[in-house]
């Protein structure tokens, strides 16, 4: 794409108002925009990182058997009075509207009931299961305080995944693996290195939950971290009792910041009780299904890389996660424009993504702007290199650069 | 995929009270769900349709220039009012909600206001334009009656384009490059045929609009058709005046019902003067952004398609909307299980998209689910088949069947 056809512009200041740091360098830098507090909208180069996102998370999630579906964000109370959530008492960050009619209907901060309904018209016998169903969807929490920018909104885009067996053996099993799958989540966006699974509350739902926390300054949990056995307990269950169970020794952990970037629960019948799905046993005989539901903020993760990977000049996006593989910056002088612009057109061909800057405006302004936007490859076409027939590659992450040819850049997709 | 894996099941009956054609069939095919009256799930199958339709949609506006976006759904009331279009007198289908501090907000039901609020922060001069914006995005319509099915919903899938020009001329351009775009979509998605310009009302953006009205006995809307001129009048303005304007001549006209499946607008400057969205012309001085925008609901998309090529035994997807190129079907006997599963192998292989039906239920069970599901292509392997060494190709449209070899479904993708 030219960067002179993007409708974004940068800016050297973040909008008054924008406390949090991922916030306000994804607006500068034309990937978001703040509607009020809380609620943001995704521009062109923000989409195609929550695209990347959704990505690796659906092939994550095909491959330990999800089925992709897209529930409503309108919800029938019904549903949620026979679990007893629909109370503003025992939830209390609903969004509720009407219908024309007067009727009250919620706004969806998360879909067990509805699945779990549904799925009453679908599943009956043990041969029906196990199933796991996930969706990527936006999500509306009406949060007292939205000042963390994309780590904490009052709408927001997320993948649940639900799960649907029979026995306690089942449920163990497809949690291990969700926990696996999230593993490669973390790892294939970039922060495979700084994620750790971490013991944590289970909620309303159940005794223990497994939180995904990402090591930040700025993140709001404390959690305690056993570097070398790459797990970690939550401030919020970090007792002697929790410790002896899980063999740590407090001496050896670490009491860092960190930021959820996943969380999975085991529900048990929590909610196939109280909407009636169960299942025929073999044998004969009926049983309530057993649930597991598995948490994931795709802007919440976008938000969560641009606060952590940061750095004083910008955005720094991992691979798999940049809105484009290469930033192609031309540096205008002679032969510098015909040179880009002919480059440009070979890697498009190739099939290399690539963000072409072809705008004529000064050198500084725009290496200033590509540090910005954070792309991990910049390749560099000034009248210096036209003269010495290369191109200038620098890694966004170091700052190295090195002369290459141009065949070395068809690698980069 | 395997069938025997896929949670949704079929069912005889639809519903009670789902009164409409299309969701009685999506339901019963197991496509979408009833969360309440105008209001729908996506299942599976149903995605897999509607991630069809958004993939023309995509490459037909990034064809015309769209950059795509995604905007919030939650809606800031400050810009609706400024354009005085927060007011239910004006405006009679919102839904609203409460912050937690009690600050009243809406939910989205089209985005002029947002995004040209937002434009005001990345467009200025004369050289920042055209520009064309869109997003696929669920919006909210809060319908008095919601008794069409997906055809009329009070939550559904939308694309909503917008332009922005500096002259009349570049919005008569882009408007008639729009509406080549809107014929594209049509008949890639298989309605090309019935799918017709109509001229209409411009509401209360401007004189007139262009609909595109898909032939349907079940439509909401009665057009004036010209079938040779590819033409059509709505009823809402089918004056002389109009006629004359048109070059119609009433005697050649067909008064037919239709599906309104597109609208296209030009707003003119009814949205930029209110909110200060101007630039900056060559030669100085200031003007308001032109305006259009151009709709296109998914949803409705899927409904319509579902309501008009439908026959008594189910649904008929065209090619490119069909959740699966190919139904391969296994009818169970000696050998058939057997050669079924290597044919689905080697079709995956080949990048074949197939829903395999591996389950071991009746034939006439499966021939029905299979006429319901509507898929374009089925291959039919039988013990009468493997005998044979082939396998019996049919077309859902008409039931032509053949005897084919493997190789002739290799093309099917």
């Amino acid at each position: 794409m030219k960067q002179s056809t993007l409708f974004t512009k940068t800016r050297r200041e973040a909008p008054k108002g924008e406390v949090s740091r991922n916030a306000g360098l994804l607006i500068r830098a034309g990937y978001i925009h703040k509607e009020m507090a809380g609620v943001y909208s995704f521009l062109p180069l923000g989409l195609r990182v929550l695209n990347n996102i959704g990505v690796i998370i659906r092939e994550e999630m095909n491959a330990i058997g999800g089925q992709e579906v897209l529930l409503s964000g309108l919800q029938n109370p019904e549903l949620w009075k026979r679990t007893g959530r629909w109370d503003d008492a025992v939830v209390d960050n609903w969004f509720k509207t009407k219908l024309s009619d007067g009727t009250e209907v919620g706004l969806g901060h998360s879909h067990e009931e509805p699945l779990t309904a549904l799925l009453t018209e679908h599943l009956s016998s043990y041969r029906d299961l196990p199933k796991a169903i996930y969706q990527i969807q936006g999500k509306f929490r009406n949060e007292l305080r939205a000042k963390s920018g994309l780590l904490r909104g009052r709408e927001f885009i997320m993948k649940d995944m639900y799960s649907f067996v029979r026995t306690p053996q089942e449920l163990d099993s497809f949690h291990e693996q969700a926990v696996q799958a999230y593993r490669n989540i973390f790892s294939r966006a970039g922060i495979g290195d700084r994620t750790f699974r971490t013991f944590a509350s289970g909620g309303s739902f159940s005794k223990w939950s497994d939180e995904f926390q990402m090591l930040c300054d700025a993140g709001e949990d404390t959690i305690y971290l056993h570097r070398e056995r790459e797990l970690a307990v939550n401030r919020e269950v970090y007792t002697d009792e929790v410790l002896a169970e899980l063999g740590l020794d407090k001496h050896e952990l670490e009491e860092v910041r960190a930021i959820e970037v996943g969380n999975i629960f085991k529900l048990g019948t929590r909610f196939s009780e109280s909407l009636g799905l169960t299942f025929t046993e073999e044998g004969g005989g009926k049983k309530p299904v057993l649930m597991g539901c598995y948490g994931l903020g795709l802007s919440r993760l976008m938000g969560a890389v641009a606060e952590a990977l940061s750095d004083e000049k910008g955005l720094r996006w991992p691979k798999a996660l940049s809105p484009f593989a290469l930033h192609l910056v031309m540096l205008p002088g002679t032969g510098a424009k015909e040179s880009a612009e002919a480059l440009y057109g070979t890697l498009s061909a190739r099939g290399v993504s690539v963000l072409y800057d072809d705008r004529d405006i000064s050198a500084g302004a725009k290496l200033a702007d590509a540090d910005l936007l954070g792309i991990p490859y910049r390749a560099i076409v000034s009248p210096r290199t036209v003269e010495a027939g290369n191109i200038e590659l620098m890694e966004r992450v170091g700052g190295e650069a090195r002369m290459v040819s141009e065949a070395e850049l068809f690698s980069l997709s």
